[in-house]
């Protein structure tokens, strides 16, 4: 039995460093001006990372990230407007749910959940249905850990003259975006990701432009990102009661994103992390769902093996009991579990996950991989 | 200056104890079933606290106070309901914005800020719109410190067959509500603020039956509490990624709340700080806005010195070096600055504020209060 806290391997919540969660040992008013300064510099440095200083105003968000999509599609879809949904797994089916409830048009286009949309996919939706506003794309899809082509589809959108509503929750900060070459009206992320802070608080890049025509879209007060940012550009602060801790702890989570080297350093140790586990996981027998070229290093699909002695909640709970907390998979055809690469960890925990899975599965007797 | 955090005299976020920050230093897996005990059992213990269990559910909801209440309206007031709004300062405004943004229809009855609305003023309106279907009331209207007679309106309501939506956010914990003697749809609150959490999710206590008929109601995927209800009853997880040490923050601020000696405790303490402020107050000649008959003891609204050396900012930030942050007044009529009594603070702490504010009152040589 392991004793220290597990490590989650898990896509949000993650494991953060002891550093970010001591920032949280303070409590900010929320009226105080030092508040004020750690939000201005949160957005500024989010604003940094997508280079979109210039076109793009970051707008933060209470709740989790799912509020930050519905935000962002209220918000920035008008009432008249038209969504295509690109759908390879539960994510995207949730943004067509989102349009759904919130009664704006919408139709969608699902490929298999090992298959990427391709430029040409959208080129052709777009040409067939002139009707079309605004084209939502999940950037990776973390039921499985797919990778879209996100700067291909977001030039062809472009092209058309249509408009990008990307959700880039689990790939934000490791994965690069630059708002000046990849065109987009709405980049949505959160504080839990990749950026390595605790949950509670989202955030979209939304374009100047289409946010300072958006007043009125929302169907909501809470989650309108026009008035939020209206507000806050305003006073400074959030329009209401802002998540302080969280906040803190992101703020500080990003200082330590920085020291570590920004993007490409987060992006190599991630990388490191998956093709470590993806080694580890081949030793074993233990194949993944995806082809590595279509594989983010964010979170991996695994097969379970085939063994009838292969339960995944006995699995889970000795694997747990061995430090590591692994993810149910998501797939409803296929049997499979889930193992992030995401998180204050590096392939140095990825190897000693391995290594509890193999013990795990040799105690359990499970042969037939 | 004093050198250490500055106690939050303010109404959330506001200060919390050590030991409630502390249980925000490990990482939860929002799948992981010791998560969900700790989910179960914060929302048995919230429901204890109204005596709510056999009639209610405790549905938490991601993100601020207002997310709450939205969702409450949002999902327990049907698309053709009508809401009769009761105000008497801004949250009461912002129930009626709230209705507006969602389009169901509402009237409102507006009383001036120092003004609680009556029983008799509900039962005469009900009498005379039968289109009315649920009344919104703000418990204790915290732009001033206002408290409503809660018990009077709702016999009146519910003797009218109309529903009662509580936004209870500031005082919930601290001022007993009986669900068995007090009939309520919905009563919303949030974790920072009596409860002594951090801020980053809300709670509704929702009526059980009117919870089960509100399927379809909502605007909004997010803010749906029927189905967060839902899934988390077949679960026992959020349907959307909780703010995990949010979560657990407040987990261990209600274990002190029971402590402490629960609602009884809390609200004498509160009580005691209060006293302890407007003695002291009054000491140096600053005026409460309310008189004490319809005074909360959870935030006290002070008229403004009439000296022109007295300025807010100043003042604030001279009350801040001594290690107290007070709250900006909400009245548009007539200057004034809040206190609140509500957080970790008891009435030693109190006094050490009305102290600050006596040196610096005679620092900035204001002499006609
Ligand atoms: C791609 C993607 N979109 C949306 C979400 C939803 O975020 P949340 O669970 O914080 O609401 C997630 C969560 O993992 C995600 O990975
Ligand atoms: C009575 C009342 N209602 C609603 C709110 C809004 O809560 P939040 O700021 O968390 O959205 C508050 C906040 O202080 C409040 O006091």
């Amino acid at each position: 039995m392991h004793t220290a806290a597990p490590i989650l391997l898990t896509p949000g919540p993650l494991t953060t460093s002891a550093r970010t969660r001591q920032a949280m040992m303070v409590d900010w008013g929320s009226w105080d001006e030092r508040f004020n300064q750690l939000t201005a510099s949160l957005c500024e440095q989010l604003l940094a990372i997508i280079n979109g200083a210039s076109s793009h105003h970051c707008v933060p968000l209470q709740g989790s990230g799912t509020f930050a999509v519905e935000a962002a599609i209220g918000t920035l879809v008008p009432r008249d407007g038209k969504v295509l949904v690109l759908i390879n797994g539960a994510y995207g089916k949730r943004v067509a749910k989102i349009c759904e409830v919130l009664g704006r048009r919408f139709s969608t286009f699902e490929t298999a959940e090992d298959q990427p949309t391709t430029a040409a996919d959208v080129e052709r939706l777009l040409k067939a249905d002139p009707g079309i506003t605004h084209v939502a794309l999940i950037h990776c899809e973390t039921s499985t850990g797919i990778l879209n082509p996100l700067p291909e589809i977001a030039e062809v959108i472009a092209r058309q003259g249509k408009r990008l509503i990307i959700d880039a929750m689990s790939s934000f900060g490791a994965l690069p975006v630059d708002a000046q070459k990849v065109p987009f009206d709405a980049l949505i992320a959160a504080s839990g990701k990749c950026l390595e802070g605790v949950p509670g608080m989202g955030f979209v890049f939304a374009r100047k432009a289409s946010l300072a025509q958006a007043a009125g879209n929302a169907h909501s007060l809470a989650m309108d990102l026009q008035d939020q940012h209206a507000y806050m550009a305003k006073t400074g602060q959030w329009r209401f009661t802002p998540p302080t801790h969280v906040v803190a702890a992101l703020h500080e989570a990003l200082l330590q994103y920085h020291e570590e080297g920004g993007l490409p350093a987060r992006h190599q140790r991630y990388a490191n992390n998956c093709q470590t586990l993806l080694a580890g996981m081949a030793t074993l027998g233990i194949r993944s769902f995806l082809p590595e070229a279509i594989q983010a290093p964010i979170i991996v699909t695994f097969h379970a093996p085939k063994d009838p002695r292969y339960q995944f909640k006995e699995f889970y709970e000795r694997v747990k009991a061995k430090g590591f907390i692994l993810y149910p998979g998501k797939l409803t055809q296929v049997e499979t579990f889930r193992v992030g690469c995401i998180g204050h960890v590096t392939h140095v925990d990825m190897q000693a996950a391995v290594d509890a899975v193999a013990q795990v599965l040799q105690d359990m007797e499970v042969l037939d991989i």
